[in-house]
Parts: C-alpha cells; sequence; structure tokens
C-alpha cells in the first residue's frame, strides 16, 4: 500500500478548562511516530456513555466526563489545560516509526486505541498477563493524547487490530464496554449452561454483558435494571427480568436473592457481573450467588469507597462463595471481544456526531439526556 | 479377618447439660450399622483444642465447646442433653451393615469420622464435589452421636480411610484441622514459589497451614500473630514472621500492607488465609495482596456478622483482588490432607487424656489454658 | 405419593444366544430392592443405534450389539446367556430399598439409567470425580441385568435425576451420547468463541457434539464426514462442513489439515473431537489443531490398537498440542448434559419399537439399515 | 549508573565452517542498539551441554551442535558461515537504544539472552501467552549473532532479568534447561503431594527437574534413568529411582508401568515428564500412568518423527490420560525459574572456560566426554 499524505496540522478536541464541562476544537501538530510507534488516522472515536443510566443510576458521568471534570478521585494528578481527550478510537496506520515492523503491522492496516494505550509488557502484571492492570500504563486521553483528534500515535505491539467485517463504528464503542464486559465474565468462570446475573443490565455495559453472555458465551442471564428495561433487556437476550425497584429496602438483599434463587433452580446463579456503579447493587449481589458462586465488581463506586456490605467472612466461608474484580481487559481479550462482534453477536447502540458537537454532547450527558452512546466523525 | 467381638454395652462422653461446661462419661448402647453403614471401634478421638490462642486470640472456644454450650449461632437447633460430642475420631472398622461391603471396606481396616460425618451425594454441592457444603450433611457430634464413644456408625462410603504410617493419634487431630487448612491453600490457587500469608499462624490451624504451605506445597510463607509465637511459627516453616502487636491502630490494614510488601518482593502476597476469627484480621488482609491476589476466610467470625470492611469494589477491580471462604474441606481432601501428614510433612501437637478428663479438659479450654490439642483415649 | 402396585412379574428382552444376533422376550421376576437401591419401572428404553455411519463408517455395531454378539475385546468376561441387555432407561421410582431414602429421592421420581449403572464413590477416580472410570463401575445390561425390561434397580445415589420439562423417550437417547460428548467437549477446554472440530460429525454421538458445541456452549464448530451428511451436519449447527471423501491418500492429514485451517483463522481448530471410531479419523485429528490445541478421543477403534500416527514428540512440543480420551462422563455431566437437552438445546432423533421387535431392530442395525436412533418402548 | 566505555571492537566465537566441529574466535564489531534493543555486555554464557547422557542416551549433540553441524532437521534453513553461537548468556546492559528506556531497564542491569531470544508479542501465540511458540520468534546463536560474543543485543521487553542473589554463571544455564522443565512440569498440572516420573532424570534436563519438583513444587519424584545415575538422581531429591535397563525388551511398557504403579500408590504416576529423546521412553511413558494422567514430551527425537506407539485412542478413552507437549517456557517462565534458583531449589553443574576453547569443547562433546555444563568465560 502506498504511503498516504500526512498533512503536518489537524483538529483536535481539547478540554481547555478542566474541572468544567468545556472542549474546544484547536489546530495542533500531527505527531510523528517514535521507536515502535505507528501513526494512525483515526476517523471514528466514541467516548459519550449514557451514564446517567448505566453506570450509576444517578446521573454521574463517564470516565471522560470525570477526566473532562476532573472528578475522578483514583486518577493520580489533575487533568492538565489542551488534554486532548477520548480513548476509544479507530482508524488505519499511516505511517510507521523506527522498528515499528518487527510488530508485523502495515500501512493501512486497521487499529483501535483503548482505555490502556500502552503497556509496558515488562511489570510483574504485564508478566501475568493482565497487562490491562500494567503498572507503567499510560490512559489514552489522560496521560497521553487521546483520541478526539485526526491523528494519533500508539505502540506497534499493543494497538488493537480491528477484524475484517466489523464497521469502524461498530468497532469503537466496544474497545471499552464490550472488552470490560467480556474479560468480566471470564474471570467469572461461569461455564455454559449455567445461570449468570447482569446488574444494571439496561445500561451501556450491561446490555453488551447480556448479549455476550447469552448470545456468545451460552450462559442463561438474568437482567437486573429498572423496570423501563425489560424488554431492552429481554431482547438483549436475557431469559428472566427483575425490577429492581420492587424490591425497596432490601439492604442486605433478602427478598431480591429469594427471588433470583426461585428463578434459577431454586440455587441462585452462579456468577453476578455488577454493572452498576451503586453501592447497593453490591450490596445485594453476594445474596443472588448459589453455593460456589462468584461476585465480579465492574462499576466503580464513586464518593469515598464503601465495603460491601454483605461480604461476610461467615457467608463466604458456609458457601464457598467468591467475590472478585476485573478492570477493563487485557489486549488479548479486546482481540477476542472484536472477534464477537465481528460475528454479529454484540452489537452497540449510537448516534454519530461532529467533532465540534462534543461539548453539547457532554452538556447533554450532564443532564442524562443521551441515549445510547455517541461515536464522533473525525473524518 | 475374623470379626471381633463387639460388646452390648459401651462407655460414652455426653453433654448432660448442654449449656454449661459439662459433660458425663455414661454407659449406652452399642448401636448396629444399618444399610451401607459400618460400626467403628474408636480409640482415639479429638476435639479440644487450644482456641483461645488461635481462632480468635480472644479467648473464645471451639466447635465442640459451642455445641456444648449452645454458643454457636450458625447452627439450626440447640444442642440436645445425651448428645455424644465429638467429631474428629479414628478407630477400625468392627461390622459392616447391609450392603456396606460394596465400598469395598472391610473388617478391620482404620477409618476416621469426621465434622462432617456423612453428605448425601446427591445434592447439587456434592455433585459438584463440594461435598463439604452438602446441604443434606451430618455434623458428628451435633446432628449424630459424635466421637466420644467407643463404638460409632458412619456411611461406609464416606468415611475417611487412614493411609498405613500414621498413628492413629496423629491422625484424628487432622481430620479436622488439617483438612480444613489444606482445602483453604488449593482454593488460594497460590502455585508452589509464590508467598502466601497466614494469618493466625500460630494457631490450631494455623500452624498446620504454615507447614502444609511451606514442607508440603512448594510456597514461601509468611506467619502474622502474635510476637510470642514468633519461633513457634518460624520453625513451623515461615521465612518470615510478623507480629501484629507491633501494627496497632491500623484498622485499614496500610501499614501492615506496606510491611508485607516490603517481604514479598515489594508486591505483597498472592494469597492470604485467614485463620483467626478476629475481624480486625480479615480487614488487614486485603491490603497484603498483590494484583491478582487471593484471601480465602476460614476463622468464622463470633458474634454478628460483620462485613470485611476493606471489600471495597473499586480496590477489588483495580487489583483483581478475589475473596473467597472455604468451609472444612471435601472427604477427598481429607485423604490428600492425610497422606500429606503420612509422609510426616505435617504434625499436629497433643497430648493424650482418658475420657473421663473431658469436663476438666473443657474447663481448663475455657480458662484458655489448653496448650496444642487434647486427644481422647477411648481404648 | 401412594406407593404404586408392583407386579411379581415382568417382560425382559435377554441374550438367549450371545455370539449371535438373537435377543428373546422371556417374563421373569420383578427384583426387589436391596439397601440403598430404588426399583424403577421403565418405560423407555433405548440402545439401538446407526453405528454403521457414525461410529465407524464401517459397518460395525454398538456396545449392546458388541456386547451380545461377545465382540467387545475391551470387556472382561464374555456375556452370559440370560443376560438382560440394555444401558439408557428411563422411568419413575416405584420402591425404595432399606435407607435409600436418606438419597432424597421418593416413589414417583423420575430417574435414568446409564452405561455406568453404579458407581462405588470410594476409588480413587470416583474421589476424583471422574466416577465414569471407577474401578468398581457396574455396566448396565453387561454386569448387571439392564434396561430391557419393565423393573430394573438402580442405586439411590447414582440413578440420574430427569429434568422436568424433558420426555422420557427424549431423555433416554441422551443418558448415553448425550452425557458422553458433552464430557468429551468439557475436557477440550475450548472456550466460547474458539474453533472446535467435530469429526463423524453426522453420527449418533457427532450429531449430538455439534448441537451441544454450536447451540449450547458458544463454540463455533466445524464438522467433518461423509459428503452426504453435510446437510444434516450444518442444520445441527455447524458453521462449515467438511467432506472427508475429498481428502483421499491423506493419511497424515496434511490436505485436510492445511483446508481446515483456512477455515479458522489460518490457523486450525482450538480442539478435535475424534466422536468416529476410525484410525484414519485419529490419524487425521492433530494436523487440525492450532498452537495449544487439543485432540479428544471418543470413539474407541475396533480390532488391535493402534497408535495415533501423527502423535509425534516433536510435533507435540514445537505446538503444545494436546490429545486426551474421554470416557462416558460422570453423573454430575449426565445431569448437565440433561439439563441443555431439557431446554432444547439438544435433541437426537430416534423411532420407537416394541420390546418384540428387537431381535429385528439388531438385525437391521447389521445390516446397516437403521436411521436414526431406536427406542423401546416398555410400557 | 555512568554510562561505561563500549569498545568499537570485540572478540566472538563464529562457525567458520557449518557442518563441521569447527568454531573460531575472531574480532567483529561491537553491534549498535536499534529501537526498543538494548546492548548488553556478556560476561558468561553457557551452551554447552553433556547431551551424550541426558538427551538421548545414544551420543547425540546438542542444540548449539547441532546448529554448528546443521544437523537439527527441524530449523529451516542451513546455519551461515561466521554466525555467532550460543543462546544462554548472562551480562549487563550498557547501552539502551532508541525508546528501549520505556521498558524501565537502566544502564547496569544485570540480563539474560535465552534461546528465543525475541518474541514479536503480536503473533497469536504470543496473545495467549505462549511466546515460547511465537511464530515470529528469532533464536540466539542461529536467526541472529549469540552469546559467545563479549557484546550482543536484545529487545529490551524480552531479555530476562537476572534476580540479585543468583551468580552469573549460575543463572547462564537456567535460562535453557531450568526454565525448560519448569515449564513442562507446569503443564503437567501435577499437585503438590502427586507423583511425578521424571524420565531421563539423570541427565542436564533431567536433574533440574527432579530438583525443581521435589525441592521447589512439593511433587514427590520417581528418577528413571540408567543404573549409574541412581546416586546422582537420588542426592536430587528423587523418591526412588528406576534402573531402565532393567527392563529390557519392554517395548510397550508393560513391565515398567506394573512397577512404577507398585511405586505410586498402586496406581501410577500423576505425571511423566519425557526428558530424554529417545522413542523408548516415549512408548514407555504413557504405562507409567495413572488414571487422569498426564504425559509431558520435552526432549526432541532425533531423526525421522515416530509417533508415540502406546498413544491408543481406546488407552486414553479408558484412562483419560493427557499427552501434551513444551517447548521452551516462555519469558514468565523463564523469571519464574529463576527465582526457584536464587533461592537455591536448583542448582546446575558446570566448569568454566575460556572462549578459545570452545572448539575443544565441542570435540569433547562429540567424544561424549563433557561431564555436566561448560560455562565459557567472556570477560
Amino acid at each position: 500500500m502506498a504511503a498516504p499524505e500526512i498533512p503536518k496540522k489537524q483538529k483536535a478536541a481539547i478540554y481547555d478548562n478542566p474541572g468544567t464541562v468545556s472542549t474546544k476544537v484547536v489546530e495542533i501538530d500531527v505527531p510523528e511516530p517514535g521507536p515502535g510507534e505507528v501513526l494512525i488516522n483515526l476517523y471514528v472515536t466514541v467516548d459519550i456513555v449514557d451514564l446517567k443510566y448505566h453506570w450509576t443510576h444517578s446521573g454521574v458521568c463517564h470516565s471522560d466526563f470525570g477526566i473532562m471534570q476532573n472528578s475522578w478521585k483514583m486518577l493520580p494528578f489533575p487533568t492538565q489545560p489542551g488534554q486532548v481527550g477520548g480513548h476509544e478510537g479507530v482508524g488505519k496506520i499511516v505511517k510507521l516509526g523506527p522498528g515499528a515492523e518487527s510488530s508485523g503491522l502495515k500501512i493501512g492496516d486497521r487499529v483501535g486505541i483503548k482505555w490502556i494505550s500502552s503497556a509496558c509488557g515488562n511489570c510483574p502484571p504485564c508478566q501475568a498477563g493482565s497487562d490491562g492492570l500494567c503498572f507503567n500504563q499510560r490512559i489514552s486521553g489522560y496521560y497521553t493524547p487521546g483520541t478526539f483528534q485526526q491523528y494519533t500515535l500508539g505502540p506497534a505491539n499493543y494497538v488493537t487490530p480491528i477484524p475484517d467485517g466489523l464497521a469502524s463504528d461498530e468497532a469503537a464503542p466496544l474497545l471499552c464496554a464490550g472488552v470490560t464486559v467480556y474479560s468480566a465474565l471470564k474471570r467469572s468462570n461461569a461455564r455454559p449452561g449455567q445461570w449468570v446475573v447482569i446488574s444494571g443490565a439496561g445500561g451501556g455495559l450491561g446490555h453488551l454483558a447480556v448479549q455476550l453472555a447469552s448470545k456468545g458465551m451460552g450462559l442463561r442471564v438474568i437482567g437486573i435494571d429498572h423496570g423501563s428495561k425489560e424488554e431492552f433487556v429481554k431482547s438483549s437476550g436475557a431469559e428472566h427480568f427483575v425490577d429492581l425497584t420492587k424490591f425497596p429496602n432490601d439492604d442486605q438483599g433478602v427478598a431480591i436473592g429469594d427471588h433470583v434463587k426461585s428463578l434459577a433452580d431454586g440455587l441462585g446463579a452462579h456468577a453476578v457481573i455488577v454493572c452498576t456503579a451503586a453501592n447497593a447493587a453490591y450490596a445485594q449481589s453476594v445474596p443472588l450467588l448459589r453455593f460456589n458462586g462468584t461476585v465480579v465488581c465492574v462499576g466503580v463506586p464513586e464518593h469515598d469507597p464503601q465495603p460491601i456490605s454483605t461480604a461476610f467472612p461467615g457467608k463466604l466461608i458456609t458457601t464457598h462463595a467468591t467475590i472478585t474484580g476485573s478492570a477493563v481487559g487485557n489486549r488479548t481479550e479486546a482481540i477476542e471481544a472484536l472477534n464477537f462482534a465481528a460475528r454479529g453477536v454484540i452489537k452497540s447502540h449510537f448516534r454519530t456526531e461532529k467533532m465540534e458537537a462534543l461539548t453539547s454532547v457532554f452538556k447533554e450527558m450532564e443532564e442524562g439526556k443521551v441515549q445510547g452512546r455517541v461515536v464522533l466523525d473525525l473524518s
């Protein structure tokens, strides 16, 4: 493939005033790929998720939104003015930096950038295959310029190849949400034919988890969410839907646990994936399990951390219950998750906007009005 | 082997006044084995553990002691007057009930009775190989007459064969404590060469866990206990000892976590086995882990259940930490644990007493004076 | 449920002249359940499979047929005249032997008898959860009177509960073929989204394996068989079909291996399940694998054993290939397999005949004319 | 650390006439590290193993010897004249190429080069954590200039860090043999307390396997080799030694299988690691297993590949035996194996020679006279 023309300048959406809801489209230099890097001409990116409904059920914002607003306490330093945001981008390689050809990548290959845009390959988690926990990870759109620009850099040995047959705008949302839920489902150790509860089943993560579990992984799904999501959750593949609003004052999950047990062989679920960020959902998760069952934590609650109020040693001992957490997945899981999508097993819902609309999209999100995901067209 | 003479009457130690520290040696009928049962002539039994020091660090009693006193809230009904106690017994088969020969057991075979004296083999946990969680389990010395008698019954397909080369008085204490810690170590998924912390390392469970982990399973052990236990814990096989009294006011385990990290590659332990029953030990356990690490809960805290106060979803997510529980192990694990003992890998410390001394032993225990375990000689 | 009337006499189909194709319907006593046994009123049984096409592609007979003819060399002693055959039966419990009630089973419960009709629960394989390999196993219809009779005995703790919603005639064939392929698929360690080749995909075992893998376990299936089976195999759920007759003289599987690689990501399959009994299929199986792949042997070749001619140490080393075998599955797998069937994931094809037609069915089988399975109606 | 002086020229031992036993020490340029590479000042290297005795028991040569002689059929192209050999080297980093600092490595860090000197990190095996099978692997001393020189290059993200406390000359032999057997033992899935047979237990690979299994991994070891090795094998940690010369004409391993069964609980071994390259050892390996056991192939037989003559489908099916292969291990396993060595669990025997002695060492090897390993001092 002939090397394409690469302009000197490009458009990028930056956080011009971190701490507020504000982005600005500016002209900046197209970067030059360093050793082992590739330059990617992004044409789609996505980062805007309707988090009001799925992460927390309480109107809070998404990771990009959090980075823009400097509100995410887990991050080690404040976002800098001028930061180019975004962490789910798909485009084509247009230039290889020195040594990058040893990766086997070529100009024209379609690749993606995800939340962890680079991992060192050397630290203990990387050695253990847990590169999603890399001690030297760089977070796209926070540590490094992200995907809200037309050209971005990525390490040749860490960008995610996009399978043929998967449209770029379909692929982008899966690079974060798709791999996150796939990784969590794997970590649950639930086997085909077993029951898994998806808590927050109608949300951005949850609806993908329901699809992947039921249509891709042979699991039987019980979805939990607000009653208004019932039809959506069932059409995603859930055998049963549980309306959480019918279990008020059920702090210890006794009533909802009994109900889920009645749906799942009288025993409860083999696994629960908590896709929401509500502490209440965590408290209710352990009682949903049968013996030897596993809760996988995915949604990170905001504000001061609270322990899972039903994580009693005695309960874990007498039922062999397991509680674990799953972060954003590793690169191999990203590739596997995209393969499910290329086969049509999972599908994300989104609408497309121009880069200039980013601030208004964030405002819409702040007001809780975004439905589904928003994909930015950078072409 | 010629069938031995079986007397009509035998001696048994009963709880004559449950709710108090009182036992009485009485003469009762030798029972007749029913279908699938074997009659065992017990000559040693053990149930008396120095729990003051290892289960709770606060002077509380052991399961038998709890059953005698009706103080263990997890049990479904009060102990009945006349209950024969005891749940770790070893003896020889003297008679086979109808159909019991299909188990392959013969008169003269040496077998043991453990906490779960019978499992149904049919319920979902049994089908999953988790017969320690059997829905129809019978607890020796509580549901059924226990091992504080000269002759007891056991199901032919559930008694534990005692390997040659392991003395009966050595075997008895391992049928409960030994299998419990072996099962917990297996459940931790720690692999040879990895670091495991034993919390309560100088106690009845802990010292066996230290021996088994270090001498039998190729693990590197860090023991935590009161300073007075240092020498004992190190002689059991621990590479490092951590004196928990040096970390006062460390509710969230920050300081002790940093210390353990410094001992374990700068990263922390691959697994923590909490053998004590102290809520404080649980709170401090999660911070001891490296990424992908596992806490296994073993000691059941008394009183109202408290959640593990460091079981934050965010922490579990960002480190892939796992918290799980392990009950008393299954029958296969009992056999495997005894095999380690037969090879001399683990050794329990005990002194021997006559049956008539049982009440005074319980009183000694109540006062926290028992050192090591007490084995009753029933011969 | 009121105890039903149990007659003194019943009809049974026996092998009156083992070594020939001959069965005879006789009147025999209804047996009395011993300790731990249940008496089952069978109303359907199945054992007649069209093996000409699926086990061996060469006109050889099934296990019952082999037992009748004394032609199966693996068995330790010749079949006795008067043996009641059959090893896949479904009926209702009509009487409990002494002690059988401790299993939780009740009169009226619907249960099944499978190839391994009883396992000791005590031997090393049983302890390891591999009761399908029990050292003291009894084979229904060979060691013990089988399912070609109206009333049969089974151990209360080993009969297979039949889930509600699964018809008895649907369930019977799955007690052998269904559990066998389910067990083999589990043993392959193939994960959802991965490629599995079913060799003999149009046969009695193979077509169930294709259904279970594709519809139940999230696997992507490539079926191999004679060209005439293409439509059937694809309708069972295979994404690709490979006509083995197009690869003549491919002793070492080079050409078929290249073809399968081209279908499976250019790399080959993650697993191959060899459901036929042809040595040629085994020779061709290893070359179908990608690195880290697994061949699971299921069909037992007749005549003198031949090694797998492509099982070269160098090949296994440089690709990390694994070859393993899977027998008839354990009881837990039987229950899990039936649950897939109760949900409609797998379906066996069969026609129903009266007991008196058994000899003519066996003759039909000998001539290779049976299509699908035959279920005997014993009611 | 101040950057050290790096000379322009260095000494290297080359194969001046591949196909013969001939090496020559020449002066060549010190190479310049490219993107992502580090320059290592090697001071010890090893590649000379007494293979006469342990790989094959029949006087054949080692991988370096084979490369020098162009006799290893598995390699894709003939060795070029002037090739710098060697694939187990240890030294210090003296220069970082562009971008190499992102690995976290610094000048002065001690690192090793192993057989697979570089893996792409991108191909399917690399994604699966099986970088020892990397499709784009480079073999040190064959594809790339090896470790028989004073300065060599390695990829910053693939060289092996050497733990403190492990001498460089101790470390070098473990980078190949040590990681190979560690990886094979892991792949066997044998758990602490289980029996593993090491076939070729007195050889270069075997004696490390015995040490690692018995002293590091909690396994019980039965070593098989010629009788002369008995003392050495037992001192390495084997509980039992089997003299293979006592089982002549035992092609199918019947007699040796019975003997091993008698040593291992009457059942046989849980795993067999075949460290020799003899086809006879492979034929005898499967009969040594108990049910559910695993043979791991490690030694690659020379000449035309022969199948394992006891790999019968029927045998694998009725015992659930598994046969798999293990190549040189991945980088994580190399690090873990070195950690066992740093703790003193494994120890290799070697003598030290100057680079100029290389040809004479190879000649010694050809004559089968080398005892233990030879380490070259390059300093």
